[in-house]
C-alpha cells in the first residue's frame, strides 16, 4: 500500500460520511413537512418518508444509476443495471464517475441519497391530499426515468455537461427538478380544502409543530455540508473545506435576510419565513459553492432568501396551494443559484474545478450565464413535461386525490388506518371531524376502525 | 510516519465515525419507544435511555469489555478490567481484537455502543409497567454477565468463533440477545393493564406519536451504517462500502415488503408495520451484510420483513404483550438473518472475510447452516436462562412491576415524580386518571405531588 | 503526494466531522430549551436557535475569528477580518492556530461552531421573557467582542495561554462564558411571571416536553465527542480516541450520580436532574479530557453532577430564575472542570499535550491549580462586566423584556405572530390566556391576529 492507494480509501471514508449526511436529510424532510402540516396527517407525512427513501434505495439501484451514469449517449445512460458492469469493468460503464477513485458501492450510495432528496422535494407538493398509491407510482418513475435523465445531462457526461454547465451539487439537478415535479403535482391536485375562501383569498392553514419544522431545517442545514462539500468525492487539497465555508456563509446570510424582510413586510420575524430563507440560501449556494468567493456566497444566499420570501407570498395569493412552499424554496432559489455562477464564478475557482468559465463580474462575458440559462430551461422543460404526463395519466385513471371526507378526517386514517397522534386527536378533535364524515365514502378498513371506536 | 502508520490513524478516525453512528442509535430507540407508547409514560421512556447508555458506558468499561474480549477460555474472558492491560500489553490481553490496529479506547467505544444497543432492545420488553429499579439492576447484570459472554463466544475468540460462526455485526450477538431478554421480561411482567379483553382478545394500545417513531426508525437506519459497515474497523480496500450497500438494499426491500404485506392483510399501509419491516430487515442483514451478494440482500430483507409482520401479529394474539415488538423485530429477524448466511454466503465474500464457509445455494453443503443453527441455539439458551434467573429473583424479592394505580397514572409520575408532558396531560387527561387512583397505594412523593396539584 | 501531505487532508476530513458534530449541538440546544419551557413559547425558542447559529456564522466570520486568533497582543487579536490574510499569509496572521495543518476554512468552521455553542448557552438565560431584538443585539456583540477576547486569552496566544492554562476544549472559554452571560441576563431580566409566590417561594414551571429535552441531551452528548475529541484537530497517534473515552466515562458517571442524588434528596429519579447531571459532567470534562486518567474522569463527572444538582436547587430558592439552569450546568460545572486539572492532571498526559503542569495529586504542587483559578477569575470578570454593560444599556434604552401581556400570551405570538403549536394551543389553552390579555398593549400584528381569530 502506498499513499495513493491510501488516499482512495480515505476518500471512500469521506464519501461514506458525506453520504450519511445526505441520507440524514431524510429526517429533515420528514420533520419539516410533518411540522408544516396538520396533526391529522402527521403520521402519514412522516411515514411516507420511509417509503420515499426505500423507493430510491431500490429503484435507483435497479435502474436509476445506470440511466444517470451508465454508458449511453448525450441524452441517456443505458448500462450498469443493478450496478452490474459485466465484462466491461466499472471504469468503462461508469466512465462519467471515473474521476472519483472510490468503490462503486459508495458512488452509488452517495448519488442515491441525492436522488432521494429530489424525490422528497417532489413529494412535498403532494402533501395533505394525494393518495398514497399516487406517491408510490410517481416515486418509482421519478427515480428511474425523470431524475436520472437530467442527472445524465449534467453529471453523467450528457449534453449539458459537454456545454460546461456549472451545477456543482445540484441546484438544478436535484432541487429545481424536485420543485418542478412538486409544482406540477400541486397544480393538478388543486388546493387543499379550506385553503381559499369563496372569493379566492388564501386562509392560513398553519403547520402543527414549529419545533419539528425548526429541527428539520437544522438537520437539513447540517446534512447540506455532506451535499455540497461531499460532492468533491475526495479530500484532495482539503478543497471541500472551502465549499463548506461558502455554504455556511450563504445560509447564515439567508437566515438573517429572511428575518429582516419578514419583520419589514409582515411586522414580525415570522418563523416559517426564516426557515424558508435558510433553505432557499442552501438551495442557491448548491450550484455555486465551488465556484464563488465568500463575499459572493453571502450575497447569493441573501438574494435567494428574499426572492423566496416574495415568490412564496405571490404564489399563495395566486391560488397555488404548495403546502410546504416546495416550488418557491427549491425552484425559484434553484434557478437563481444556477444562474448566479453566470455572474459570480471566480476565475481561480473555475480554473481549480475545471468546469465552465468565469462569470460576468469577472470576465465581462455573458457566456457562462447563457450556458446556465440553457441548463435551467432544458431541465425545466423535461421535468415539467414528463411529470405532467405521468400525473395527468394517473389523474385520468386511478385519480390523484383522496375523497373530501378522507381529506377532512385526515390521511393518517384514510391511507394508513390509524391516527399518528391518537391521544391528541381522539380526545380533542375526533368529534368535530367525525361529524363531517359520511362513513359510506370511506374505505372499508377506515369504516371498521371508526366503528370500533364508536362502540 | 509511513503509509502504514497513517492507515492506523485513518482507521481510528473511521471507527470513531462508526462509533458515533452506533451511539446515535440511542436517540433512535428513545424516539421509537416513546412514540410507540402512551403519553403518560413518555418522559420515563425517553429518560431511561440516558441511564441505559450510562450503565453501558460505565459497566461495560468496568467489566463487560474484559469478559467479552479479554484473555480467558472458550466460554469467558477474564482480564483487562477497566481496560487495564498491566504488564501484558494490549495485544496479549485483547488478542481477539488485535486484528484491528486502532487505539484500545476506540475499540472499547465501538463495542460499548453495541452492548448499549443490545441493552436498549432488552429494555424494550419492560415498557410501560416495570419498576425503574428493575431496569437498573437488570441493566448492570446484562452489560457484565449476559451480553459479554455471548460476545466472547462469537467475537472474543470463544467456542462459536472457533466453529466459524458467521455473525458479522451481531444479528445474534446484539439483536437476538436483546430480544430474548425482552421476551423473558415481557412474559414475567405480564400484559399491560387494558391490553387484553376479559376473553383474551388484544386491544390496540396505540403509541402516542408516530412522528417520533418514524424519526426514530430513520435514525436507526442511518446509525446502522456505522453498525454494519463500521464492523470492518478499517477502511482497507473500501470493503465497508460494499457492506453499506447490502445493508441499504435489504432495508429498502424490507420497507417495501412490509408496506405491501400490510396492505394485503390489513387493508392499509399500516405505519407501525412499515417501521417494523425496516427494522427487521436491518436486523437480518446485520449478520449477513459482509457475506452475501446484493440480490441476496434484497431477498433476506424482504423475508425478514414478512416474517416479522406475521410473528408480531401471532404473539400479540397469543397473549404476549411485547409493547414495541422487540422479540418479533430483533429476535425472529435476528434468527433468520443468522441462518440466512447458511443459504446465501457467497464464496468470494467468505474468502475475502476469512470467516466460515459458503452457503447451501453455492457449495451445496449444509455445513455453514448447521454452524449457524448451533450459534443461534447456544446463544438463545444462555441468554434466556440467565435473564430468567435474574428477573425471577427480582420478581420474588423487590417485584418487577409497579402497582396498578401507578401504571394507570403513568410511570412518569410514579417513577420520576412529574409528567413528561405536563401541559398536555394535566389539562386533558389528569382528571380521568386521577379518578381511578387510590392515592394510598402510591409512593410518598407522588402523593405529595398529587396533593400539591389538588390544592 | 506523500504521507505527510495526506495526513493533512485526513486531518481536514477529521476536523470536518468534528465540526459537523459540534454544529449538531445546535439541535440539542433547540430541543433541550424548547422541551424545558412552555408550549406558548416553543416556536420562538426553537426558531431563535436558527438565528443564533446564523449570527455566529456571519459575525464570527466578519470579526470574531480575527479577534480570537488573529495577530495582536496578549489581550486581543486584530487581523484577519473575514478570514482575509492579505500579503502576510495565513501562518503569520493566524499563528496561534498554525499547529493545526488544515485549511483555514475548516479551522474557522470548527471554531465558529464553538462560539455558536457559547452563544446558545448565553441565550438560555433570556428564555421565556426577553425581546427578540435583545437577543439579536446581544448575539452580535457576544460573537465579536465578548467570546473572542476570552478565546484569544486562552487559545489565541493571549496571556492565559502564556501562563499555561489547561482548558482543552473550553470549560471556561465556551461554557463558563456562556453561563455567566446567561446569569447576568437572568438577573437583569428578573423572574418569569408566576415563578415565585408572593412570599418568594419558587413554583414549578415545568417544561412542556421531556422527550424533546432527553433527545436534546443525547444529541449534546454525541456532539460533545466532536467538541472534545475534535479539539486535537488531528488524527495523529489516535490520541483523540483517548479523549473520547474520558469524555464518555465522565458523562456516564454524571448521569448515574445525578440519578442517585435525585432519588436520595427528592425521593424520585427526577428526569430534569438526570439531564442536568449529564450536561454538568460533559461541561466539566471539557477542560480536563486530555489531561486526566480514566478513573479521574469518572470522579470529575460525578462531582460535577452533584455540584450542579445542589446549586441549581440553591439558586432557584434564592430567587434566581434561570429557566434552563444555564449557570448551574455550564457555569458551576465549568469552574469545577477547569479547576479539576489542578488536582488530577496526569504527568504523562501533560507531557504528551505540552500544556501546563501536572496536578496536585501527582506533583504535590499547587502551581497548576493557581493557574486555573486565575484563568477562571480573569474570564469571569471580563464576561460578566461586558455582558452587564451591554444588557444594562439595552435595558435603559429599548428595554429587555416583553410586556406582561405578551409574556402571558407567549412569545410565539408576541415576537413571531403565530403559535408554534396552533392546534394544541388554540383549542385547549387560548381561551385561558386570552382572558388575561389586554389587547391594547399587544403589538399591532398580534392585535390583528387575535382579531382574525375572534372573527
Amino acid at each position: 500500500m502506498n499513499a495513493g492507494t491510501l488516499l482512495n480509501w480515505v476518500d471512500a471514508s469521506y464519501v461514506f460520511l458525506a453520504a450519511i449526511l445526505v441520507i440524514s436529510m431524510q429526517m429533515g424532510f420528514a420533520l419539516l413537512e410533518a411540522g408544516s402540516t396538520r396533526m391529522k396527517n402527521a403520521g402519514h407525512i412522516a411515514g411516507k418518508q420511509i417509503i420515499s427513501f426505500a423507493i430510491a434505495g431500490l429503484f435507483f439501484w435497479f435502474a436509476g444509476f445506470a440511466v444517470t451514469f451508465g454508458e449511453g449517449n448525450g441524452f441517456i445512460g443505458w448500462s450498469g443495471w443493478m450496478l452490474q458492469t459485466g465484462a466491461k469493468g466499472e471504469d468503462k460503464v461508469f466512465a462519467s464517475l471515473s474521476w472519483a477513485d472510490i468503490p462503486l458501492a459508495l458512488k452509488f450510495l452517495f448519488q442515491m441519497a441525492f436522488a432521494a432528496v429530489s424525490l422528497a422535494i417532489a413529494w412535498g407538493g403532494f402533501a395533505e391530499r394525494a393518495k398514497f398509491s399516487v406517491y408510490l407510482v410517481f416515486g418509482i418513475l421519478f427515480t428511474t426515468i425523470i431524475y436520472p435523465v437530467i442527472g445524465h445531462w449534467v453529471w453523467g457526461g450528457g449534453w449539458l455537461s459537454e456545454m460546461g454547465m456549472q451545477d456543482f451539487a445540484g441546484s438544478t439537478v436535484v432541487h429545481l427538478q424536485g420543485a418542478l415535479a412538486a409544482l406540477v403535482a400541486t397544480l393538478l391536485l388543486g388546493p387543499r380544502i379550506g385553503k381559499y375562501t369563496k372569493d379566492g383569498k388564501p386562509n392560513l392553514l398553519p403547520g402543527h409543530n414549529q419545533v419539528y419544522s425548526v429541527l428539520g431545517v437544522i438537520i437539513l442545514w447540517i446534512g447540506w455540508f455532506g451535499f455540497n462539500a461531499g460532492s468533491t468525492m475526495s479530500v484532495k487539497d482539503g478543497f471541500f473545506g472551502y465549499i463548506a465555508l461558502t455554504t455556511n456563509l450563504a445560509t447564515a446570510a439567508g437566515a438573517i435576510a429572511a428575518m429582516l424582510i419578514a419583520r419589514a413586510v409582515l411586522g414580525k420575524a415570522d418563523i416559517t419565513s426564516m426557515l424558508n430563507g435558510v433553505l432557499a440560501a442552501l438551495v442557491a449556494i448548491t450550484a455555486a459553492c465551488a465556484f464563488v468567493e465568500p463575499w459572493a456566497a453571502v450575497i447569493i444566499g441573501a438574494i435567494a432568501s428574499v426572492l423566496t420570501f416574495f415568490t412564496s407570498l405571490y404564489f399563495e395569493r395566486k391560488g397555488v396551494d404548495d403546502p410546504v412552499f416546495a416550488f418557491s424554496v427549491h425552484g425559484v432559489a434553484g434557478i437563481w443559484g444556477t444562474l448566479s455562477t453566470g455572474f459570480f464564478a471566480s476565475p481561480r475557482l473555475v480554473e481549480y474545478t475545471g468546469i465552465g468559465q468565469a462569470g460576468l463580474f469577472y470576465g465581462g462575458s455573458f457566456h457562462q450565464f447563457y450556458v446556465q440559462i440553457i441548463g435551467v430551461l432544458g431541465a425545466a422543460v423535461y421535468v415539467a413535461l414528463i411529470s405532467f404526463i405521468i400525473l395527468y395519466a394517473l389523474k385520468a385513471t386511478i385519480g390523484l386525490r383522496v375523497t373530501p371526507e378522507e381529506e377532512i378526517v385526515g390521511l393518517d386514517l384514510s391511507e394508513h388506518g390509524a391516527y399518528g397522534y391518537p391521544e391528541h386527536l381522539e380526545s380533542a378533535e375526533k368529534p368535530a371531524y367525525i361529524a363531517e364524515i359520511n362513513p359510506k365514502t370511506l374505505s372499508r378498513t377506515l369504516d371498521m376502525r371508526l366503528q370500533q371506536r364508536a362502540e
